[in-house]
């Protein structure tokens, strides 16, 4: 059963990305339009738009910006596509730790060079591409909702850390996906949100996005999720992914294997939700997941407020890996795929 | 061998109880002087002055204070110590959690009904205690840090959660007095400092102290404190205690029931440092310790700015307990207990 939820992170309107700025919410609902490459890179890189689809979404959208820019001044279709390849390599740079990002700009890039046609055409492709990519998120997203509101306990508290919700996607979610379908079906589960320091994603964001759906959602801060597991008011975990493993490691947010280890600690199911783009199977585990490494000023201020001494050290990792053991199963939009992940991953891909 | 630290949190001077004001600090540096039982009650209730030791003093502070306006109007000794009673069962009840300050304030009212003379005597008398039981503090600190120093391993990395330190005491800390201990054998051990959300002790009040001392400091957020475990940065953890219970199950600030979680799991050793007068053999274990719950705007606000959406439910327990088969060692002014706690714990009261 699916919930209508009315935001719509990032859509592509008359030859522009629009999206909403997270970096203001919840204090302040604006759209931006994004018009060319280097907007889309700092876009990204800066969080206006985050989340693993949604900046999936965004690269592909940002290769159609770089086609129509490029398309101006270049009639060569091989000068076209070398020139496009750069710009595409520069915003896969943007953000390191999210696959979905590669896997989208990479899609587009794959379309433009299988692309009979001219310069006009192969651009008018990208954009039609790019239009279906989002479409395609939504549904997907759907799908997984459906998936995962299965294995909610009926009036669970679902305890969700950092945002992969509406707002990390198109505009249903994966983790606040599952909970949305969830909700459809059973309006009396309710939903826990880690803040989740240092961009406080879960209070800007999720508390936001639930209240505006009327989804009953208590903020914590991220330390006290074992107090609640240990008092039996948390019956789930479910959250997002930046990158998955063959193995099924999974890199997500920084404090997301703090809240596996509780929930292991505890005997509670730790859901992943993730759409397969969000899995590499290149690599074997999450070892190999490059963490991104963010500014300082993001864990010494807050709302442009210095929260700390002035002379102490910051090592500020923006994701940490969750190893599969503690995994419970990772929904996709295939089904849930169980232990062992190797196995369960490679036939998903068989079928894919 | 012990570390000067140069911060004096609470004093007795001329006839007021002088402390430092934590609840601006970083940003500002500045003492009050409390006057009156009423001004104390405050002082605690709104974290002027916040550790479990040090709102033990702060209390006894109150009792001398309380007997010093009493004394203005009453002679009758009767009388005097049936209203001494009164405001001593008012100071407790500022906060309910830290058993230090019920143990001052029951030695101060214990100390006033045995103390022959009259009613300008037993103010005397009170004075001069609670001006003994701030130096005998600042000892008990010390002589816990050098027990504690000889189970840090060489060029340690220590994790502390909140602040359990100068600023949680008279003048040197219990965990943080290990940490000052332990660095003046060996400055090559390293601090992280969790930032401690809600009201941020870590960020605030641990990097302050601990940089004023120049000792090396790193604050992280608290969802990070696995990430570091795993990537082998961490060697230690060691925390204060609110208090303790007779089987060693410990109350301390929230988050340091899921660090110690964390500790297990990456099989780090986790340490409480307390005084004995933060053990309440009374309570059989942690399940009877009462958890304060603290007001919402301490989760939606920071420095006065909102962080999340206005609709949010919030619950706010400024403490959790932490199993006591999590816990390596107490470590007290007798030596570092060790499980079994309940014998432990045991042995020490009777040596004592």
């Amino acid at each position: 059963m699916a919930f209508e939820s009315k935001i719509k992170t990032i859509e592509w309107v008359d030859n522009v990305s629009r999206m909403i700025d997270q970096t203001i919410l919840p204090y302040e609902f604006k759209t931006v339009d994004i018009k060319t490459t280097k907007e889309m890179y700092y876009a990204i890189k800066d969080m206006i738009v985050r989340g693993a689809p949604a900046i999936g979404i965004a690269g592909a959208h940002g290769v159609s910006l770089s086609a129509i820019e490029l398309s101006k001044t270049i009639n060569d279709k091989n000068e076209f596509l070398t020139e496009l390849q750069k710009q595409a390599d520069y915003l896969k740079s943007s953000r390191p730790t999210a696959v979905n990002l590669m896997w989208a700009v990479d899609k587009q890039m794959q379309l433009a060079k299988n692309t009979q046609g001219d310069v006009k055409e192969i651009t008018k492709a990208l954009i039609e591409n790019g239009i279906k990519l989002e479409n395609e998120d939504i549904e997907i997203n759907k799908k997984m909702g459906d998936y995962g509101a299965e294995v909610v306990p009926k009036g669970a508290t679902i305890l969700t850390h950092c945002n992969a919700g509406a707002l990390a996607t198109v505009g249903y979610g994966t983790a606040l996906g599952v909970i949305r379908s969830a909700y459809a079906k059973d309006p009396t589960i309710k939903v826990f949100a880690d803040e989740t320091r240092p961009r406080q994603q879960g209070a800007r964001l999720t508390t936001w996005e639930l209240t505006q759906d009327g989804i009953p959602t208590t903020l914590i801060t991220d330390g006290m999720c074992s107090y609640f597991m240990s008092k039996g008011m948390i019956q789930m975990v479910v959250v997002g992914a930046d990158r998955i493993a063959a193995n099924g490691d999974t890199a997500n947010k920084i404090g997301t294997y703090t809240v596996a280890i509780a929930a292991k600690y505890h005997n509670i199911p730790f859901y992943i939700a993730a759409p397969l783009s969000t899995i590499d199977t290149s690599i074997k585990s999450g070892k190999e997941i490059p963490i991104e490494e963010r500014s300082h000023e993001e864990v010494t201020h807050i709302n442009g407020d210095w929260i700390c001494a002035k002379d102490v050290n910051i090592i500020n990792p923006g994701f940490d890996v969750t190893p599969h053991e503690l995994i419970t199963g990772i929904i996709t939009e295939k089904g849930i795929l169980k232990p062992d992940f190797e196995t369960s991953i490679r036939k998903a891909f068989l079928n894919n």
